[in-house]
Formats: structure tokens, sequence, C-alpha cells
């Protein structure tokens, strides 16, 4: 009997999310190649001994997995770019925040029958390599998006691959996703900003707030490159969530302004009462 | 030389604010009389010994502080009810969250000379005796508002107390309080409350959420009465802090509309600089 053959990832950009796959990946005795557009960040997750070798430059791409963990506005490029390259690759996936754009882009390069899309709930207002972490994903929902081709070994793949990185992988649609995230994630980027816009107004420092003030504007701090482009990806969706954040917003201060305390606290209620749902 | 005699506090109002402070103090050896509406609130300040014994019901209370821990909707009944009893008590505080309803109710107890309006920036989203804790106050900032007859001895011994609780002190006008907290405090409130009836309408649990989605939304489990109660009274202030708002979201909206993506980079990166400026 032959010992099992050692498998090998290739992660295409070692920020947060790429980086911490590698990661955990590496710690779990993977074979792993790295490729960031950085030199330094390449030279730096080899010399941590994470990254065994860069992905090479040219000729087949031999891996258990290919992982694109790239901006959202590189992804396409380098999915295509990629693409003649992975003939043998028996899963394909990104790991963005949107996910029918990333699918669009892996049908157009015809990667359709081996990728998955992934979003890990997994962020943080840092980015980079040196933000990234091993167990990044421990205990966090993974949003799995197939194409309409994508095959069940590539799903089965994409699900195993994530529960060993801890994560909890859920297979979804990927228009129903980019409405989801729309509401979970990017609407709340933009109501955190738009918090710390109206504070820096006022020439209030962050340093004046409260706990509560803080946690809200948190995600103030995110890169604004990342988010444009994340925000114009999943434009529709979170124009939608914004028009029923305004609707709700409104409803409160109509009530604040009509002073209709029974209003006001039904609605702090309502709030509360999602709270304590769940989580 | 006689000894030091033991200072002496009365809390009024044994809930997150009240307690901490009585729980403080307690340790630092001044004795605490405390009372609360809540008959079981008081057994048990009283059993931990934290609270000596009850504010007595009737005769001159004699303390160096009475700090009124209440509620906003029950803080002038309770000055008005006490003021006659105060008769040598030379400093009288409440904590609310708002500060010139505070001193009006002060000024019209006649109490305005030895009354200062505390406002610990020390919130949580749970309440009551059982959230209570020491340390709360441990280097936050602490605002003071004098009635413009507070006298010097007043100040000086709110400035002293807040320190000894750990406390960063600093005096301020009430109306610049009011206006400055409106934004701080209850703007991040409403804006996280919002975003909770967001995902409440589109069927989403907080658990599904990112660490992101979480902090801005934590503020959704405040109690409704509580933030019913100060969004009322600071009513104008918020009002003014919503309108900014949503200038400021509705710039982000159309930005998103039109696919500007630099003026929708320019005001995140905005917010970035904000957020990286201090804290």
């Amino acid at each position: 009997m032959s010992p099992t053959p050692q498998p090998r990832a290739a992660v295409i950009g070692l920020g947060l999310i790429g980086g911490s796959i590698a990661r955990d990946l590496a710690a779990l005795g993977w074979d792993v190649l790295g490729d960031d557009r950085s030199g330094a960040t390449l030279r730096e997750a080899c010399a941590e001994g994470v990254v065994r070798a860069p992905v090479p430059a040219t000729g087949d791409l031999a891996a258990d997995v290919v992982v694109f963990a790239l901006p959202l506005t590189e992804l396409p490029v380098a999915i295509e770019a990629f693409a003649s390259r992975l003939g043998a690759v028996p899963l394909v996936m990104d790991v963005g925040s949107t996910k029918a754009s990333a699918l669009a882009a892996a049908e157009r390069a015809g990667l359709a029958e081996r990728f998955v899309g992934a979003h890990p709930m997994a962020g943080d207002h840092r980015s980079g390599w040196s933000a990234s972490r091993r167990w990044l994903f421990d205990g966090r929902h993974v949003y799995l998006c197939a194409t309409p081709a994508t095959s069940e070994d590539a799903l089965r793949r994409a699900n195993h691959l994530w529960r060993l990185l801890g994560g909890r992988p859920e297979p979804i649609d990927a228009g129903a996703h980019d409405q989801l995230v729309a509401r979970t994630s990017h609407l709340p980027q933009l109501v955190s900003k738009t918090v710390g816009l109206v504070l820096a107004d006022a020439g209030i420092d962050r340093d004046q707030l409260g706990p509560g003030g803080r946690d809200v504007t948190r995600l103030a701090a995110s890169d604004p490159d990342l988010w444009t482009a994340i925000a114009l990806d999943n434009r529709a969706a979170l124009l939608d969530a914004l028009t029923e954040f305004r609707r709700r917003l409104n409803a409160m201060a109509d009530a604040l302004k009509r002073r209709e305390a029974p209003s006001l606290r039904a609605l702090f209620l309502e709030a509360r009462r999602w709270s304590d749902r769940a989580g």
C-alpha cells in the first residue's frame, strides 16, 4: 500500500484570507504553493515556511485545489490568465465577498465544472499577509456557490476543504448570497463608515467614543479600495439594502420628530427581539 | 489628631452605573448607602456587602455625595423628592446620558450650587445590578456639566470622585455635551438598531453575521425603554445628528447608484482617515 500522497494547494493572493488559508493548510501538512503581486509578501510567506515555493510562472499547475484570494477587481483577469494551466486541478475556488461576478468569470474562462465560489464570513478591518493567521475560519459560516455546471466532486471537495479549515460550509445560490451579504456585511460597512463621516464633520475623535460607538464605527477603518470594489460589484443588491435601511431609519426619525414614544419604543423593541433571536 | 472620617456615598438606583459606582466606592472603603425600586436588588447589594444599609426613607441624608443613577424618566421626580433632605450634602450628581434636562431638574429643585451632572462613557448593552462591576469606569471619559451656579467646591469634589473611580473627568457645557453624545452615542444606537431591523425584515439571524456585522448591530440589544427616554430627552440634538447622517449616507448611495468609483472611494478614505486619526 502506498502512502497517501501529500495534498497540494496553490493559493493565488496571500492577503488576510489567502494567507490564513495557506497557514492552516501548511499546518495540516499540505504542500502549499503561493503567489502574490508583492514579492516581499511571497518571500515572507516562504521564509515563514507556510508557502513551500512560488506558483510556477508557466506550465500546467498540478494541485488538488487552486484558490484565488484576490481583490474583486483583479479576480476575473487572474482567473482568465490561469485558466489554461489548470487542466488537472479538480477544484478551483475564489473567496471574494460577492459571488455572482466571480462565477460569471469562472464560466467565461471555461472552469464552470470545477469552480466553487466560496465566501468565508471572516473579515477583519485589517488586511494583508501581516493580518493573516491560523484558525481565522474557525466556526465561521462559509457560503459555497456552485455554477450551473459545477460537479458533485468539486462541491464535495470544497465542503471537505472548508471543514478542514474549521468553517461551516453552506451551499447557497449566488444571487441569494449577494442579496444576503448586501445586508449582513456591505450595509454594515457603509453605515459604519457614514457614522465615522458624521463624527469627522463634528470634529469628534474615535477615542471620545464609548464602547458602543467604537463597535459601530470599527468598520470605518476598512480598506477603501477593497470596499469600493465590493460595493460596485454588488451594487444592485446593496442599493436595495440601502433603500430598506433608509426606510426604517426615516420611520425612526419621524417617530422621534413627532415625539411618539410608543412608536419609537416599538422599533427599539423589535430590534432587541431580533438581537435576542439568535447568536 | 482624629482619624480621617470614613466618607459616605448614597447611591440612588443600583443599575449598571449606580451599582458599579457603589462597588468601586465600597472597595475603596467608603460607607455606601443604597436605594433601588427593586427590593430584591437592594437586598442583593446589601448581602454582597457593597451597600451597608438602605438609604433611610425619611430625615436628613448625611453623605459626602448623593448620586442619582436613575433612568432619565425617573430622574426629575427623584431629585424633587430628595431635594429637601440633602441639606448637608456638598455634592449631588446624576449620571444620565443627557445633561441639559438633568441640570434643569436640579435647578428647579434648588440644588444648582451643589449639583454636577456627570456622564461616564461606559455604557453596555446589558443593564441592571447583575451587569454592574468594579472598574467599569477605568480609563473612560466622564463628562462633567456644571449649572451656572455650581460651586468650585462641588466641581472639585466631583473631579476627585471620578478620578477615584478610574475615570477621566472632563468639564463641558451641558448643551455642547448633548450635541456631542447625540453623535458619539445616540446616533450609533439608532443606526445599530436600524441595521438590526433591516436584517429582521430579511429573515437574517444575528449568527449569520461576520464579526463586522456583529459589531455594528451589537447595540440593537440595548434596553428599549432606556433608549426611548434618552432619544426623546435629547430629541433636538439627535434629529440634527440624524440629518447629518442621512446627508452623508445619501451621498454614498448616490455615488454607488451613479457608479462613481472615485467619489465612493473618497468617502471611504475619509472615513478611514477619521478612524486612523486617534483611538
